[in-house]
């Protein structure tokens, strides 16, 4: 490799001085030789440019290899830019790949899902399937910037612990020197914790579940972007902060990966102002279910998801007041504007386009709550013992939520299965690559 | 609780207008009780605020509960800020607290540090310790937001692995849905591979050794700050993106953790335009140690951390070259400016303070490489298939490096034990709270 002159990405080439000597490094992305001329396309993590071979006995390396190319920039209305890059010399960095098991060059990606899947390390390398990854990596950076402003700490907690109770059901067990700890299901118990003493914390990482269900919307690890805040009036403010989250995240997508939008064909939300509310009773109303009905049906999801764009023009909708019996024991039951029933939670999902994006809502705070709420489920508060320390120490009125980061992603691009949009999938039968 | 005036957090006390009625939320830090009065210092995520208390039938709750006091703002120029409130009303929050295992109001935390990790849900709430991880906190900001600014790509790669050589030594297994899978000990595979797609990638998040040691700097648990990049000429480029992320790392702890620092007593670095670097090989001389001697002991390592501050005024030295024998096989063999030679490596740990910190280095690109590393250490390339597929299809010359979160702010506050800055530390005997 030549030191000079310094390198100029593929998205700087167009700025390029025309006839200046240019330095381009990437990935030869297309190769096509023709009678007299070869192109060569380069990609880099910027875009492409066009390189153009006219000495016909220089070696162009075949497709995926990584090179060098030294050359002139040269104006050319028909180039991508209107810059393009002739008489280079190039030099190959590594030996000529392989050919790739999918041909990355063609403007679609049209490979069935353990062909994408199996070969990700190169699958991945397809600007479009590239794309979108890149509006996920906008919205984790939108979920941050737009909590670090609203005064939250951003925290890392535990991935082993001690009790599956404390992991919940379908807990992967590990041997943790020589007895059992368990992978955290999510971070619920130490978030929580958390609020007692940053009040508003969030924590991107990986959660387990031993989900033994194999569907389009499961994975047995996925980043899970969870938010916990103190001193709430009832779940409404939590729904709000969820609200502004979701709005810095498509800001990012915008400010950051506008050009990812593009080539991932994503079709990205407006949030609005406030969104939609329905209570579980008359979401259930809404879609003819019977009024005892414990819980929405995939099918409900859509038909209310359907309502909030017909209704409100809204691609999200949330439904609070979710049954107690359906929700975990530190939920707390409904309570607003001084009406109690004890049916009903302070809890609530947000469905994004018909289905459930987010999980969020109050918990309880009185250590005299928790005590009750786990002996009513038969379980010994001794149990709880850690966790429940956070209470008994004095904890404000607090509540949150989680998002699948996957599932965001997912239906940003109308992904018939979320291991489309996930780097390295995980579930019942993939453990590779 | 009363919806209006709105919440005025503490740190905005002393902006209030005198006279004006002030709604303040958080926990009772310190309950005085005096003759005439009692003086309530209030503590909410922001900072500390004085409540005066003369009416003697008002029951102020006990240390630790949370509570909303409405009050009116009284300039005082004995109170901190200026500002204080009197003639509150005060509504606990939940239960009265449990008197806390420490006490919380003292300026410093003297505890035991089995007392400190037992009751860290407690414990972190002393302004003094929350600081610390404020700190830390504020450092991966720093970290993100210098990456993110130099054109690199967030990434998310799987926990669970399928082999035990994917991960390295000291594993964790855990039954995955009937057979065995491992806890990844690093992304170091991932990332390279993503490096064929991002050029540029970094992942904060936890990794997992089956340590089996009970030192004072070893963690089952801890944070990885990960990132590789494309395209380098050598690992000195490497530690070219090593400096500046160190550099935001601390201008986002001046920026967003500046009271932090005074409270947890850090010694926040001054990170050098130009990090000294030696060779292994003079290391060792420096130090007096046998030139046929591996590693760098951790004596060596002060001595080293010592001669840097001495000799260039600098908290951080690179030892660059460290022996190919002592490396992973992914490792680059020494080549700089034209020379090569097959006993060093270009690799470096980075020591701040006498400690290692962060290590790093440029990796093999070619295949061919790949498989003569792995045959060499007597193994089969075919069980690094899936990792292998990425460099068959073509990767450029790349590195990157590690930094441990827990080390790095241990340094920051001269922790004597990495568990000091960790939230819930995990470690051989320890796996609660």
């Amino acid at each position: 490799m030549t030191s000079s002159p310094p390198r100029t990405l593929c998205a700087q080439l167009p700025a390029a001085e025309p006839a200046s000597t240019v330095r381009l490094q990437g990935w030869v992305h297309r190769r096509r030789e023709l009678a007299a001329l070869t192109f060569l396309v380069l990609r880099d993590r910027t875009g492409l440019a066009q390189v153009v071979v006219k000495d016909t006995d220089l070696v162009v390396p075949p497709e995926e290899t990584t090179v060098e190319v030294v050359g002139t920039a040269t104006a050319n209305p028909q180039a991508p830019g209107g810059l393009e890059v002739t008489d280079p010399a190039i030099t190959a960095l590594t030996e000529p790949a392989a050919t790739p098991p999918v041909e990355l060059w063609r403007p679609a990606l049209n490979v069935s899902l353990p062909t994408l899947l199996d070969h990700a390390p190169v699958t991945w390398r397809h600007p479009a399937q590239k794309a979108r990854w890149q509006l996920a990596a906008a919205s984790l950076r939108g979920f941050r910037e737009t909590l670090d402003a609203a005064g939250f700490t951003e925290i890392h907690t535990p991935k082993f612990v001690e009790s599956a109770t404390e992991s919940g059901a379908n807990v992967f067990c590990v041997d943790y020197f020589g007895r059992p700890a368990y992978l955290a299901q999510s971070p619920q118990f130490y978030k929580q914790q958390m609020v007692g003493v940053f009040e508003r914390v969030y924590e991107v990482g990986p959660v387990f579940r031993a989900e033994p269900h194999d569907t389009v919307r499961h994975l047995a690890e996925y980043v899970s972007l969870d938010a916990e805040l103190g001193f709430v009036e009832d779940h409404r403010d939590v729904l709000r902060v969820l609200r502004e989250v979701l709005a810095g995240m498509v800001a990012s997508v915008h400010e950051h990966a506008s050009a990812a939008v593009g080539l991932a064909g994503a079709d990205v939300p407006v949030v609005p102002e406030e969104i939609p509310v329905l209570h579980f009773r008359d979401a259930l109303a809404l879609v003819g279910a019977p009024a005892d009905e414990p819980d929405l049906a995939p099918e409900h999801e859509r038909a209310i998801g359907a309502w909030a764009k017909a209704e409100h023009g809204s691609d999200f909708v949330a439904v609070e007041g979710y049954p107690m019996a359906k929700r975990p024991f530190y939920t707390h039951p409904w309570s607003r504007d001084g009406a109690e029933e004890a049916r009903w939670s302070n809890s609530f999902d947000l469905l994004f386009r018909g289905l459930e994006l987010v999980t969020g809502g109050q918990r309880l705070h009185r250590p005299s709550a928790y005590d009750a709420a786990i002996r009513a489920r038969g379980e010994d508060p001794a149990a709880y013992a850690a966790y429940l320390q956070a209470f008994e120490h004095g904890m404000p009125p607090h509540g949150g939520f989680a998002i699948g980061l996957e599932r965001w992603t997912g239906r940003l691009v109308e992904a018939a299965n979320v291991r489309e949009v996930t780097l390295f999938p995980r579930d019942l039968h993939r453990l590779t690559p």
